[in-house]
């Protein structure tokens, strides 16, 4: 039976070299605030609390994290990470299990590696340390530990011996520790170094010094990788994309050219599903098996049906729900709009709040007026309409079934169903008034 | 003189790894099935034969080499490299010359080096084997050979010795043998393994302990890259573009970022082309000397005439054929239709099946409306004519030349050459109505 | 006190491998020919005179160097380096100071380089030759220096030495003297070599012969990357788009993909911007804090005011400047045209040559009908206005401060301000007409 488990996030750092009003772990990665991807692991566990340790811009994090379950505390002023996680006691008041100390701008890290951080902590052990070994160490703490994962030292870069800064395995400063452990050690950590700070491993230091046992998780550099500006935020985002693009592939999908497909979070691609270059996914998509997404389409918050066919240059916002072989051209958007089953709208369109029945065609041009300046109004089209090229619907309308609305009307009423609707004045010509007008504006153009 | 050429292609491996109802030899490279670039680059060497060996998915293939002079055999059961040979014996049956055997799902395999291969056919050598050094050889065949070439053994890399192991030169798969020599090999061919499946490189263990010499032919390891999965489909993608990106701009194209133009097998630009990020090419492409493609474009089957402008956002689809200097701007779609010299269509435009003559100017947002649900018909847009903005011309039409189209008018008959046609109603004015209107919606906004 | 400086560049070479009508030094590199990169540095130094000694195809650098206050001097028959820059004493005649020899194609050698070159020229020294160490030397000419930087002997990879050729300090050819030496020392190089020419490099080596002290100045070799073909232009282009991100990232800009944001040499990017994947940036844009440019933007000459949303598939033009928190959507162009605070245009519009009042709403589809043929003519919506869907407004046109216009209109007249402006026929239906429609098509379809 494995033990309650809380999570405590520090994310009071100042990012200054972000640059942004906007608080540095709720930058987004594929889609989502890197603090929600770390939260989301968290909750692989069903922990039992989350405390998320906040400075400056409280209320950013606290309007994101609204909903799941998170407290958040603030830590201020700011003396160390020991001090920070202290900050979290008192929303831990009556908690009694395995505490994860995690940091809200290294946001990768998986359940799969929290799992094996608190499954370390067995028998005596006081702290189940996650390290990692980078390609070039440089000044990363060190862990000095024996073949079998015990730590006999912890030390900082600048404290380290020679043969301790040749050891490649690095702290990532994530640990785990047993509640009963955490405040009593936490306690004991003093500020007496040269930036007056309480450091959190100093804990294993003391367990250590204590006689306990600590041991190192170790994990791959990639999943620790930590965010301190936008180059390394883009460099995540990176590590990301190239991951998801590798696991898309591998399920059925064709990617033209991976490195310019952009996945979000929660974006689920079917088998048999093409995409051209150029893609871009924000939260929310789903693309059943057999699609085809051509060159620089824009999908958010969308479905798109079995086979359907999309782009290029489409851009699906939310709400747009593609039927099975609908089609979705160039230079149209769709907005909280159902297409039925084989339904199209291949040029020049812009669909918002509406229903389009199967088979309809929707000409190039056509423009569903869904907005007055105030409310928005609903178009219905019905199965195997047909809306000549350049049409305004002014919603609300409905077109009936099988009915024709001809080439530039401007459609107010409804139209009845397999009727033919025409709004439209007769065409008139003026013989020679183009030929007079050009010789005009020739002169014009010559005496100016 | 040069002996008679037939060409085995293997292709009867499940492709499982693809998660694909496609055959594997059917994925594009370039737009352009994998098994048609093998074929094409066989062609090169007007064989006498060749015969493509299927296991599921014969129907797939056969649709596909359909026209190409390729005979389709299926392996049922599948028992290995060597019985796939035999397969295609008796659709060779009377062919006397040189085989050459090759894999559908290793398809960039350039016609010099199957010639390299046939030519070392020379004398007594009864088999010549593709090798090739990977920067990894892994888990590789290896060809143990001496410096001349001549092949020592062929070794499973499982069966290898650690001495073996350390030969960098490794085994394609891929062999000519004279078709004298194969057929009488292959059927000495055993199946005495853990698999229990006939092995194709036995024919060369086989001709060398008959005292038979037999050589490697060494190419890059690039040109033998196999394709087992859509990971491996899109490196090897990725190889092809990059070899025709560099060979683009040593013909004198500007790519600003070569790593965003995507061309197709077949795509033919001019001299002092530029090409800006994010371009498109499908198949049937050819772009003349001093055109611009601006970003984003997308061109598929369509001709684009000298100093013609094109974008961004340009889609071209088959048939659009653009004359000298003519522009095609943002957010226009062209297909089977022709541009004159000068001709513009500058935004937001839908052109299909039309005729543009010289100098004629497009308005923006206008479409021909070229379908009526079940026929196409055609535009004919005479020289210098100017259609004014957001036009609907209901084809079949003809605009006269140097007429003109007043903005927004839906043209349901032909303009004489020279006149102004209108379709347009009455300008009419409620004086104060939106002040009112706004008063009421708000009021209504409030109380919702 | 600092000596006068003046600037010769060398641009007389064919530049064969580039393949194209257009001077090699006018091949821009990010939106800006590479010499005009060459001479803005240059004019860092303020400079009291720039040659540019070119061969063919004169009046094309000319006209690019116009109002740029350099001289363009002919160097014909092209006979060497050395003779390249004696073209330039004419022009040069009375000046007296320190001459920087640069290389046209070699365009992105930095103020701070040429700096640290002039500052060389100290007591005694004759030259200041600027050193490179690249990955790979190859066959660059090799300089054998002393650590202080005292030039022993300037060598041709040729006639290089192993032990010289072990040397990984390489000659950019670039080098600066005081005039007073160079043209003496100019008059004493000789042709005496394979191919009859006057090398530059050979001062140096008269200098050193005359007792003379030259140094090198050392510089990283992605600096002085010269460029011969169009793939070198691409990874010149590419290296300054690296460089280029990484100060936009650090500087408080969001890129989710670096490798798809294309900036020109002039981009100005605020704090908190946002800019998706695959925008590209000609010369003249800027764009102010907390702006969000959508995927597959294209801007060129365009302003973007505060918080204002771009895209995405938005294309600005020269002129476009977007009010603060305006918007700008999906495949709208704008073009000269103002937008003011809040103003929206979010779909399928082209805004040509037009003012737009805080708070318009241009509705989908909308043209402003700016150009007759021959002369272009400016629309002007008021504050707040709301123009209906596929509108058409011909200019010259004034929509009134919060008026209204009905959907599909085509206004030619002006409409006053809080008026609602219709311009729309009748809606007329023919009933049941669509079924018989579908019918006799049905029927022709078959027979066909």
């Amino acid at each position: 039976m494995t033990r309650p488990v809380a999570a405590v996030v520090l994310a009071a750092g100042m990012g200054t070299r972000m640059k942004s009003d906007l608080h540095k772990v709720l930058h987004p990665i594929a889609g989502r605030p890197m603090l929600m991807h770390l939260l989301a692991s968290v909750d692989e566990l069903a922990p039992a609390a989350k405390v998320v340790v906040v400075g400056a811009r409280r209320e950013q994090v606290e309007a994101a994290v609204a909903g799941t379950g998170a407290a958040v505390v603030t830590q201020e002023p700011q003396l160390g990470t020991g001090h920070a996680v202290l900050q979290a006691q008192s929303a831990l008041a009556g908690f009694d299990g395995d505490v994860l100390v995690m940091f809200g701008d290294v946001p990768l890290v998986k359940a799969e590696t929290m799992r094996a951080m608190l499954a370390a902590l067995t028998g005596d052990v006081a702290c189940a340390v996650l390290g990692f070994r980078p390609d070039d160490a440089g000044a990363y703490g060190r862990i000095i530990a024996k073949p079998d994962g015990t730590i006999e030292k912890m030390v900082e870069y600048k404290d380290a011996s020679a043969t301790e800064r040749n050891v490649s395995l690095c702290n990532s400063g994530l640990l785990a520790v047993r509640s009963a452990d955490l405040w009593p050690l936490l306690a004991r950590v003093g500020n007496d170094n040269a930036a007056g700070e309480y450091y959190l491993p100093d804990v294993v230091t003391i367990a250590t010094a204590d006689g306990r046992r600590s041991v190192v998780v170790e994990t791959h550099a990639d999943e620790v990788a930590g965010i301190n500006s936008r180059a390394e935020l883009a460099t995540v985002e990176a590590k990301w994309q190239v991951a998801k693009r590798a696991e898309m592939m591998a399920a059925g999908v064709t990617l033209i050219d991976p490195a310019t497909v952009w996945f979000a979070f929660d974006t689920q691609i079917g088998r048999d599903v093409l995409i051209e270059p150029g893609c871009f996914f924000g939260p929310g998509v789903s693309v059943a098996d057999g699609a085809t997404l051509r060159a620089f389409s824009h999908l958010e918050g969308a479905e798109v049906g079995p086979r359907a066919e999309v782009g290029p240059y489409a851009r699906l916002r939310p709400g747009a729900k593609l039927g099975d072989k609908s089609k979705v051209g160039n230079f149209v958007e769709v907005k909280k709009a159902t297409l039925g089953k084989g339904a199209k709208a291949n040029h020049l369109t812009y669909i918002g709040d509406a229903e389009i029945g199967a088979n309809a065609n929707v000409g190039a041009g056509t423009i569903t007026c869904n907005y007055d300046g105030f409310f928005k109004y609903k178009t219905v089209i019905g199965e195997g309409a047909f809306i000549g090229s350049n049409s305004s619907l002014v919603a609300p309308v409905t077109i009936g079934a099988g009915a024709i609305v001809g080439a530039g009307s401007v459609v107010t009423r409804d139209v009845t169903a397999d009727a033919l609707a025409l709004v439209r004045a007769e065409q008139g010509e003026k013989p020679g008034w183009a030929a007079k007008f050009r010789a005009a504006m020739t002169a014009r153009k010559k005496s100016t």
